[in-house]
């Protein structure tokens, strides 16, 4: 059946009253009952929880082949824990059956693609995929497709009970003797703990990894201890120096300079930017280096910025601690500058997934952002983002926040140079839709500007402004004239990954590459 | 059916699986299935929650007859919000059949004592109760027997489905306009919102009623926007000279200080009291007076408490200023100096009810407690404590969180003179069992001190460090010497109140007290 981004997913998707993506806001109004853990009761006091090995919490808390472990991916691409916790649980105890529902997965857990191999992982459910895991994942070696989710789509996800988490596993910077966890104090600080905290709130099990124990009450707790069962002491969670990198360097290439200038002089014209607008980033070189202009225009109008949400770069930090910024609500940090910041500077705040971004609560920040500024792998014609799979099919990238931030915001502008490399970033039909075109807003490439149809109203913005913009289909055809029409991929039949819009519809899957002949 | 505490439980009350207490620690180690709530999914972005009047939030909710509404008292005797919300639910919207889940009521709710005399009101659930509503229930008017729980008994009975709340009514001093809330920066402060925050998280609606909007967003949040459904702005909230007194005074009074001193010196004695050792006191006469002799042995044994907990006034607020105390992590605030300082002081933090004293969850606070010294209306023979019920057997106070840290304490000590008026404190058998004699470690009274035979550590600890005590039935005896041996009080069948222990089984039942015949 065709979904309403145009892709066809196969009916044998559509076990349990799943259905396909029927555009923005499908969901609205809808009532949801929520699901809740079976925990145990802890009612006579204990001294400590700390217990000697993974393996021993691993027993303790009932841990069985066919189980699903939960992980966040807070110490990125230095993480150990993932690899430590599936080595017990597969190496020590002799578990498989075993499924991942991690907040992202990368290069830092290529041995998780062996255990996938060796049929002893069977499920994956994640929002970011790379590395190795990605390749088997594509290589149709997981058992059962993946199920690819954004950051506000997992809470919710969580929350209905399509993920159950038998045990969710924290790796945390710091931890007491009882589980109260915090993102900074330690040797491998994160900053931020916000995408575990709805993995401790509603697993039926929760284990503590740390490699700093401190004092009882480590507060204010990201993770509390009322939810946690079992602290293990590591030598290490994580190499920090890719936990957080030092700050990010903000672009001098040219041509990323003058596609951030026009982001920002698009800002701009919107009647969204006056005192007290709210905005999101990532941390793309053309993303931040909009920050700069920005702040520019910012002062020329004499106008502050009420508010930042998303993953933080240490930019936005500066901006606060100038006054140029209200308040920073923080569900990651990117780097050094913002582990140091948050809890720490006056307005700088942290907050859980649910809150950065669940689109079936009452609410989520993302609902209330004016602008957020977006990169992509892909753009098509019909304004649909891949930041999902290459160009040559295989899973290596990250819906993450994107989908949730492009959907709630009042204006989304996507920024990418319009060809990289040998290939067009804009084209006709992207290799998997992530975000759906009704959520994007604006495109600033290299090459010009293209606005959303969809969007009378910023198009107005734009041409009063004086900001000139030509059709998206005018873009797409300069790419093409600049490397080539792109090869068809080939695919086989077999889906090896569901990609879930954020309201659990399905938007799009992603199939077995066919392997390359020559 | 007798329970541990020796009260005839009548089998009636047994339906859905109800048990009778057992003794302290009964339900240790027993899983629970969690419930969770039946919530609105609200995808679409909205600029604002802002209903005009509580009739309308009562609408958008689907309130109808036989609805349980949730209420928090940290505005304590001040509360307007309780009389606001029933009066547009029964006088304007007609609903009838409704149940009060709150965690407190008092004199300030006189005017709901009308609603159930009406039968408009068929059920109370609450820790306190006090005045004109304690009048009513226990002269038998409310349809269903009231369910008194203490405050960690409260959220394990949200959570385990016992009580379900469809619409939680929050009391917030600031809210932004989607429902952020906090408990500071308006005109009726009340500093902790902890009571509230389970509500918000499990209620099937939310609804915020404040009298200070503020620029969203109003963080930190104590009640999170995601959970809100509606936003009302009334004129006041309640009256803030009730909600917060002025620091309470120590008391002079030398039979206070006395005891008070006696505390400290138990403290003292016991192997608890070492460097980092942590602390609960309420905030009567004696139990105050306590902190400031504390200081004294602290100070002259050269040792600072590690934390405290509960609810927070000045003086502690004054040891933590200087340095005295490392952490103080607070539910609730009783004075201004404490309104003042949470989240403002370093080291000053708030918690929710079930981090204080759930006794379901996965280690609460009170589990981690040293010490807590707590007063009582009357003690028993068997170190049984009643702080509900009158001499006469009307229903007048409050279990709070008195049974929670008296179970979850090493050493539970309880401070009260042996008679009050022509009442003896210490008695033969309580009139109400609100905390169970397992539970209580130590009674300090003006007349002596006894030890629960039940700790012969604390004896030698008392014994070596020459602190007199004698049997409490010496204690007991004196009382009646001195005024009296009291009459039996007289009751019909009719229970009016059962009185759940912590654990959810049923440590008492009130019944209706017979008309004086004179």
């Amino acid at each position: 059946m065709k979904n309403a981004v145009g892709r066809d997913i196969p009916e044998y998707l559509f076990a349990g009253g799943r259905e396909v993506y029927q555009g923005k806001n499908y969901m609205d109004g809808r009532y949801m009952q929520k699901v809740a853990p079976r925990t145990r009761r802890y009612e006579k006091p204990q001294e400590s929880k700390i217990v000697a090995t993974l393996a021993d919490a691993l027993r303790q808390c009932g841990a069985k082949s066919g189980m699903t472990f939960s992980f966040h991916h807070h110490l990125r691409n230095g993480d150990y824990v993932v690899n430590m916790v599936m080595k017990a649980a597969i190496d020590e105890l002799g578990l498989d059956n075993l499924t991942i529902a991690a907040t992202s997965l990368g290069e830092a857990h290529d041995p998780v693609a062996e255990y996938i191999e060796q049929g002893k992982i069977v499920g994956i459910q994640t929002s970011g995929i790379r590395g190795r895991i990605g390749e088997v994942v594509s290589a149709g070696k997981l058992k059962t497709p993946a199920i690819i989710r954004s950051h506000g789509g997992r809470p919710r996800a969580i929350e209905m009970g399509e993920v159950h988490i038998d045990i969710a596993f924290i790796a945390a910077p710091t931890s007491d003797c009882v589980g109260n966890c915090r993102g900074i104090g330690g040797k491998s600080n994160c900053g931020s703990m916000g995408y575990a905290m709805m993995d401790a709130k509603c697993a039926d099990h929760v284990v503590v990894v740390t490699d700093c124990l401190v004092d009882f009450p480590n507060m204010p707790a990201s993770i509390e201890a009322i939810d946690v069962d079992a602290v293990v002491k590591v030598e290490s969670i994580g190499n920090p120096k890719k936990i957080a990198s030092a700050a990010a360097r903000i672009s001098q290439n040219p041509r990323d300079l003058m596609m951030a200038e026009n982001v920002a002089r698009i800002i701009a014209s919107t009647p969204y930017f006056k005192e007290g607008f709210s905005f999101q980033t990532g941390v793309g070189g053309p993303s931040l280096a909009a920050n700069l202009f920005l702040e520019k225009v910012m002062d020329e109008r004499g106008i502050k910025m009420g508010w930042s949400i998303g993953g933080i770069c240490g930019p936005m930090v500066e901006l606060l601690k100038k006054g140029k910024v209200g308040k920073i609500i923080d569900v990651q940090d990117f780097d050094l500058d913002a582990v140091n910041s948050i809890n720490q500077t006056p307005n700088h705040f942290e907050m859980s997934a649910s809150q950065y971004a669940n689109p079936a609560n009452k609410g989520a920040m993302v609902n209330k952002l004016d602008f957020v500024v977006l990169a992509a792998l892909e753009i098509d014609t019909g304004f649909n983002v891949n930041v999902l799979t290459g160009s040559d099919g295989v899973l290596r990238g990250a819906p993450g926040g994107h989908p949730d931030a492009a959907a709630g915001s009042k204006c989304c502008i996507i920024v990418t140079p319009l060809v990289r490399g040998r290939m067009a970033t804009v084209c006709e039909h992207v290799v998997t839709v992530t975000t759906p075109g009704d959520c994007v807003d604006v495109l600033v490439t290299d090459y010009g500007i293209a606005v959303n149809p969809q969007r009378p109203d910023l198009i107005e913005c734009l041409d009063a402004a004086g900001i000139p913009h030509v059709p998206i289909e005018a873009l797409q055809k300069k790419a093409y004239s600049l490397v080539g029409t792109p090869d068809d991929l080939e695919w086989e039949d077999q889906v090896v990954a569901v990609l879930e819009a954020r309201d659990g519809t399905i938007l799009d899957v992603v199939r077995k590459i066919k392997p390359l002949k020559l």
